[in-house]
Protein backbone atom coordinates (compact mmCIF):
# COMPACT_ATOMS: atom_id res chain seq x y z
CA UNK A 1 0.00 0.00 0.00
CA UNK A 2 2.48 2.71 -1.33
CA UNK A 3 2.29 6.12 -0.63
CA UNK A 4 2.51 8.74 -3.55
CA UNK A 5 5.53 11.03 -3.77
CA UNK A 6 4.37 15.02 -3.72
CA UNK A 7 4.70 14.78 -7.16
CA UNK A 8 2.20 11.90 -8.04
CA UNK A 9 -0.27 13.24 -5.88
CA UNK A 10 -0.11 16.45 -7.16
CA UNK A 11 -0.28 15.51 -10.84
CA UNK A 12 -3.61 12.64 -10.18
CA UNK A 13 -4.64 15.53 -8.16
CA UNK A 14 -4.69 18.10 -11.29
CA UNK A 15 -6.10 15.32 -13.68
CA UNK A 16 -9.73 14.81 -11.35
CA UNK A 17 -12.58 16.71 -12.90
CA UNK A 18 -14.13 16.86 -9.29
CA UNK A 19 -12.95 17.20 -5.40
CA UNK A 20 -14.44 17.16 -2.17
CA UNK A 21 -13.96 20.30 0.06
CA UNK A 22 -13.82 20.16 3.59
CA UNK A 23 -13.68 23.25 5.82
CA UNK A 24 -14.09 24.08 9.74
CA UNK A 25 -16.79 25.85 10.82
CA UNK A 26 -16.56 28.56 14.14
CA UNK A 27 -17.89 25.75 16.50
CA UNK A 28 -14.82 23.53 15.01
CA UNK A 29 -17.08 21.07 13.15
CA UNK A 30 -16.11 19.78 9.37
CA UNK A 31 -18.01 20.77 6.39
CA UNK A 32 -17.84 19.30 3.32
CA UNK A 33 -18.92 19.82 -0.41
CA UNK A 34 -18.19 18.64 -3.81
CA UNK A 35 -16.19 21.25 -5.94
CA UNK A 36 -15.14 21.71 -10.03
CA UNK A 37 -11.65 23.17 -9.16
CA UNK A 38 -8.60 23.91 -11.94
CA UNK A 39 -4.99 24.19 -11.02
CA UNK A 40 -3.20 27.35 -11.00
CA UNK A 41 0.64 26.86 -11.34
CA UNK A 42 2.62 24.32 -9.05
CA UNK A 43 0.77 24.98 -5.77
CA UNK A 44 -2.51 26.83 -6.07
CA UNK A 45 -6.13 25.23 -6.83
CA UNK A 46 -8.99 27.76 -7.76
CA UNK A 47 -12.82 27.03 -7.60
CA UNK A 48 -16.14 29.33 -8.01
CA UNK A 49 -19.26 30.02 -6.76
CA UNK A 50 -21.83 29.44 -9.23
CA UNK A 51 -24.70 32.21 -10.44
CA UNK A 52 -27.29 32.17 -7.00
CA UNK A 53 -29.78 33.50 -5.54
CA UNK A 54 -28.58 36.55 -3.51
CA UNK A 55 -28.88 35.01 -0.34
CA UNK A 56 -26.61 32.32 -1.62
CA UNK A 57 -23.10 33.74 -1.91
CA UNK A 58 -22.85 33.66 2.43
CA UNK A 59 -22.33 30.04 1.09
CA UNK A 60 -20.98 27.61 4.46
CA UNK A 61 -17.59 27.01 2.62
CA UNK A 62 -17.13 30.89 2.62
CA UNK A 63 -17.82 31.66 6.03
CA UNK A 64 -15.87 28.77 7.16
CA UNK A 65 -12.45 29.87 5.40
CA UNK A 66 -13.21 33.61 6.70
CA UNK A 67 -12.62 32.16 10.17
CA UNK A 68 -10.50 29.29 9.59
CA UNK A 69 -8.53 29.32 6.80
CA UNK A 70 -7.23 25.79 6.96
CA UNK A 71 -9.11 23.52 3.80
CA UNK A 72 -8.23 19.92 3.08
CA UNK A 73 -9.25 18.49 -0.55
CA UNK A 74 -9.72 15.02 -1.54
CA UNK A 75 -9.85 13.57 -4.80
CA UNK A 76 -10.30 9.81 -5.06
CA UNK A 77 -11.43 6.85 -7.56
CA UNK A 78 -13.80 3.90 -6.09
CA UNK A 79 -13.31 0.50 -8.00
CA UNK A 80 -14.67 -2.72 -7.28
CA UNK A 81 -11.05 -4.06 -7.82
CA UNK A 82 -9.67 -2.86 -4.80
CA UNK A 83 -6.14 -3.52 -6.02
CA UNK A 84 -7.10 0.06 -7.90
CA UNK A 85 -8.04 1.79 -5.19
CA UNK A 86 -6.10 5.68 -4.92
CA UNK A 87 -6.70 8.70 -3.74
CA UNK A 88 -5.05 12.14 -3.35
CA UNK A 89 -4.81 15.01 -0.60
CA UNK A 90 -4.00 18.40 -1.09
CA UNK A 91 -4.11 20.75 2.71
CA UNK A 92 -3.58 24.27 2.51
CA UNK A 93 -5.01 27.55 3.04
CA UNK A 94 -7.83 29.55 1.44
CA UNK A 95 -9.09 33.04 0.62
CA UNK A 96 -11.99 34.43 -0.80
CA UNK A 97 -11.86 37.09 -3.38
CA UNK A 98 -14.85 39.26 -4.49
CA UNK A 99 -15.83 40.53 -7.90
CA UNK A 100 -16.01 44.08 -6.04
CA UNK A 101 -12.77 43.50 -4.07
CA UNK A 102 -10.99 46.31 -3.65
CA UNK A 103 -7.82 45.60 -4.68
CA UNK A 104 -6.72 45.77 -8.35
CA UNK A 105 -4.62 42.73 -7.73
CA UNK A 106 -7.31 40.64 -6.18
CA UNK A 107 -9.62 41.01 -8.74
CA UNK A 108 -7.09 40.32 -11.45
CA UNK A 109 -6.72 36.92 -9.49
CA UNK A 110 -10.23 35.96 -9.41
CA UNK A 111 -10.29 36.73 -13.79
CA UNK A 112 -7.21 34.32 -13.84
CA UNK A 113 -9.26 31.97 -11.67
CA UNK A 114 -12.84 32.43 -13.83
CA UNK A 115 -10.25 32.05 -16.99
CA UNK A 116 -8.74 28.68 -15.80
CA UNK A 117 -11.95 27.14 -14.41
CA UNK A 118 -13.55 28.19 -17.89
CA UNK A 119 -10.69 26.43 -20.17
CA UNK A 120 -11.05 23.29 -18.10
CA UNK A 121 -15.19 23.41 -18.16
CA UNK A 122 -17.02 23.82 -21.22
CA UNK A 123 -19.79 24.34 -18.68
CA UNK A 124 -18.15 27.58 -17.18
CA UNK A 125 -18.33 28.62 -20.77
CA UNK A 126 -21.67 29.34 -21.30
CA UNK A 127 -22.85 30.78 -18.16
CA UNK A 128 -19.38 31.95 -16.34
CA UNK A 129 -19.77 31.76 -12.38
CA UNK A 130 -20.25 35.45 -11.35
CA UNK A 131 -19.94 35.30 -7.69
CA UNK A 132 -16.35 34.84 -5.78
CA UNK A 133 -13.73 32.54 -6.05
CA UNK A 134 -11.72 30.24 -3.87
CA UNK A 135 -7.87 30.80 -4.20
CA UNK A 136 -5.99 27.98 -2.24
CA UNK A 137 -2.64 27.59 -1.75
CA UNK A 138 -1.43 24.09 -1.08
CA UNK A 139 0.96 23.47 1.47
CA UNK A 140 1.51 19.96 1.34
CA UNK A 141 0.49 17.34 -1.30
CA UNK A 142 -0.29 13.39 -0.41
CA UNK A 143 -1.62 10.28 -1.96
CA UNK A 144 -2.17 6.48 -1.36
CA UNK A 145 -2.65 3.85 -3.92
CA UNK A 146 -3.67 0.28 -3.68
CA UNK A 147 -1.03 -1.03 -6.02
CA UNK A 148 -0.17 -0.31 -9.04
CA UNK A 149 -0.10 3.11 -11.39
CA UNK A 150 -3.19 4.91 -10.29
CA UNK A 151 -6.09 5.43 -12.81
CA UNK A 152 -6.76 9.11 -13.42
CA UNK A 153 -10.41 10.01 -14.29
CA UNK A 154 -12.19 11.31 -16.81
CA UNK B 1 -31.52 23.71 -7.60
CA UNK B 2 -33.52 21.80 -5.36
CA UNK B 3 -32.12 20.61 -2.18
CA UNK B 4 -32.53 16.70 -0.71
CA UNK B 5 -35.12 16.06 1.80
CA UNK B 6 -34.05 14.53 4.45
CA UNK B 7 -35.25 10.63 3.57
CA UNK B 8 -34.27 11.43 -0.07
CA UNK B 9 -30.87 12.05 1.23
CA UNK B 10 -30.49 9.14 3.34
CA UNK B 11 -31.31 6.89 0.85
CA UNK B 12 -28.50 8.23 -1.91
CA UNK B 13 -26.39 8.10 0.71
CA UNK B 14 -26.66 4.79 1.78
CA UNK B 15 -26.82 3.47 -1.94
CA UNK B 16 -22.87 4.85 -2.74
CA UNK B 17 -20.16 2.86 -2.58
CA UNK B 18 -17.37 5.09 -1.20
CA UNK B 19 -17.87 8.06 0.97
CA UNK B 20 -15.52 10.91 2.16
CA UNK B 21 -14.95 11.33 5.97
CA UNK B 22 -13.62 14.95 7.29
CA UNK B 23 -12.41 15.04 10.77
CA UNK B 24 -10.86 17.96 12.33
CA UNK B 25 -7.68 17.64 13.79
CA UNK B 26 -6.45 18.92 17.49
CA UNK B 27 -4.94 22.05 15.72
CA UNK B 28 -8.44 22.75 14.45
CA UNK B 29 -7.30 21.96 10.52
CA UNK B 30 -9.55 19.40 8.37
CA UNK B 31 -8.64 16.14 7.57
CA UNK B 32 -10.17 13.91 4.40
CA UNK B 33 -9.53 10.37 3.50
CA UNK B 34 -12.36 8.33 1.22
CA UNK B 35 -13.68 5.55 3.21
CA UNK B 36 -16.37 2.33 2.41
CA UNK B 37 -19.08 1.86 5.02
CA UNK B 38 -22.48 0.61 5.44
CA UNK B 39 -25.82 2.08 7.17
CA UNK B 40 -26.81 0.47 10.52
CA UNK B 41 -30.67 1.33 11.28
CA UNK B 42 -32.05 4.72 9.99
CA UNK B 43 -28.91 6.88 11.48
CA UNK B 44 -25.89 4.56 11.69
CA UNK B 45 -22.87 4.71 9.58
CA UNK B 46 -20.31 2.19 10.33
CA UNK B 47 -16.71 1.73 8.74
CA UNK B 48 -13.69 0.03 9.42
CA UNK B 49 -9.88 0.28 9.31
CA UNK B 50 -8.48 -2.15 7.65
CA UNK B 51 -5.26 -5.00 8.67
CA UNK B 52 -2.18 -2.64 8.88
CA UNK B 53 1.07 -2.58 10.21
CA UNK B 54 1.44 -2.25 13.82
CA UNK B 55 2.01 1.68 14.28
CA UNK B 56 -1.18 2.20 11.46
CA UNK B 57 -4.29 1.74 14.11
CA UNK B 58 -2.91 5.05 15.55
CA UNK B 59 -4.38 6.59 12.45
CA UNK B 60 -4.96 10.21 12.11
CA UNK B 61 -9.12 10.29 11.52
CA UNK B 62 -9.01 7.97 14.54
CA UNK B 63 -6.75 10.36 16.81
CA UNK B 64 -9.15 13.03 16.00
CA UNK B 65 -12.39 11.81 16.73
CA UNK B 66 -11.02 11.45 19.71
CA UNK B 67 -11.01 14.90 20.30
CA UNK B 68 -13.36 16.23 17.97
CA UNK B 69 -16.14 13.35 17.59
CA UNK B 70 -18.08 16.11 14.99
CA UNK B 71 -17.31 14.47 11.81
CA UNK B 72 -18.97 14.90 8.20
CA UNK B 73 -19.08 12.78 5.16
CA UNK B 74 -20.06 13.12 1.58
CA UNK B 75 -20.68 11.21 -1.33
CA UNK B 76 -21.57 12.61 -4.88
CA UNK B 77 -21.70 11.71 -8.00
CA UNK B 78 -20.10 14.11 -10.94
CA UNK B 79 -20.95 14.14 -14.52
CA UNK B 80 -20.02 16.21 -17.69
CA UNK B 81 -23.69 16.62 -18.06
CA UNK B 82 -24.30 19.25 -14.93
CA UNK B 83 -27.70 18.56 -14.83
CA UNK B 84 -26.84 15.07 -13.31
CA UNK B 85 -24.86 16.64 -10.49
CA UNK B 86 -25.54 15.91 -6.72
CA UNK B 87 -24.58 15.02 -3.50
CA UNK B 88 -25.54 13.40 0.04
CA UNK B 89 -23.68 14.52 3.48
CA UNK B 90 -24.48 13.21 6.76
CA UNK B 91 -23.07 15.35 9.26
CA UNK B 92 -22.78 13.32 12.98
CA UNK B 93 -20.60 12.36 15.71
CA UNK B 94 -18.12 9.49 15.66
CA UNK B 95 -16.56 7.01 18.24
CA UNK B 96 -14.00 4.56 17.81
CA UNK B 97 -14.28 0.97 19.11
CA UNK B 98 -11.06 -1.35 19.43
CA UNK B 99 -11.05 -5.14 19.24
CA UNK B 100 -10.03 -5.32 22.75
CA UNK B 101 -12.92 -2.54 23.86
CA UNK B 102 -13.62 -3.34 28.03
CA UNK B 103 -17.64 -3.17 27.13
CA UNK B 104 -18.74 -6.06 26.04
CA UNK B 105 -21.49 -4.18 24.07
CA UNK B 106 -18.69 -2.16 22.47
CA UNK B 107 -17.11 -5.61 21.58
CA UNK B 108 -21.17 -6.53 20.47
CA UNK B 109 -21.42 -3.32 18.59
CA UNK B 110 -18.10 -3.74 16.29
CA UNK B 111 -19.01 -7.41 15.30
CA UNK B 112 -22.04 -5.89 13.89
CA UNK B 113 -20.30 -3.47 12.19
CA UNK B 114 -18.08 -5.66 10.40
CA UNK B 115 -20.84 -8.02 9.23
CA UNK B 116 -22.58 -4.80 7.61
CA UNK B 117 -19.65 -3.97 5.78
CA UNK B 118 -19.25 -7.78 5.22
CA UNK B 119 -22.54 -7.80 3.71
CA UNK B 120 -21.90 -4.55 1.46
CA UNK B 121 -18.44 -5.33 0.29
CA UNK B 122 -17.27 -9.10 -0.67
CA UNK B 123 -13.89 -7.81 -0.53
CA UNK B 124 -14.16 -7.89 3.11
CA UNK B 125 -15.60 -11.60 3.08
CA UNK B 126 -12.31 -12.80 2.35
CA UNK B 127 -9.78 -10.75 4.39
CA UNK B 128 -12.03 -8.91 7.18
CA UNK B 129 -10.41 -6.15 8.62
CA UNK B 130 -8.96 -6.78 12.03
CA UNK B 131 -8.57 -3.29 13.39
CA UNK B 132 -11.00 -1.11 15.23
CA UNK B 133 -14.36 0.54 13.77
CA UNK B 134 -15.60 4.10 13.88
CA UNK B 135 -19.41 4.25 14.26
CA UNK B 136 -21.02 7.17 13.53
CA UNK B 137 -24.53 8.72 14.42
CA UNK B 138 -25.72 10.98 11.97
CA UNK B 139 -27.20 14.33 13.64
CA UNK B 140 -28.34 15.76 10.09
CA UNK B 141 -28.60 14.45 6.68
CA UNK B 142 -28.48 16.38 3.65
CA UNK B 143 -28.24 16.74 0.03
CA UNK B 144 -28.60 18.69 -2.87
CA UNK B 145 -28.99 17.97 -6.42
CA UNK B 146 -29.01 19.92 -10.02
CA UNK B 147 -32.55 18.83 -11.43
CA UNK B 148 -34.41 15.49 -11.53
CA UNK B 149 -33.94 12.19 -10.34
CA UNK B 150 -30.31 11.42 -8.33
CA UNK B 151 -28.90 8.53 -10.06
CA UNK B 152 -27.38 6.19 -7.44
CA UNK B 153 -23.88 4.73 -7.93
CA UNK B 154 -22.92 0.78 -8.35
Amino acid sequence: MPRMTRDEARRCFAGARVARLATVDPEGRPHLVPMVFARHGEDGIVTAVDRKPKSSPRLKRLRNVAVTPAVSLLVDVYDEDWERLWWARADGGARTVWPDAADEQDRDARRTALALLARKYPQYRDVPPDGPVVLITVHRWSGWRASGEPRTTG
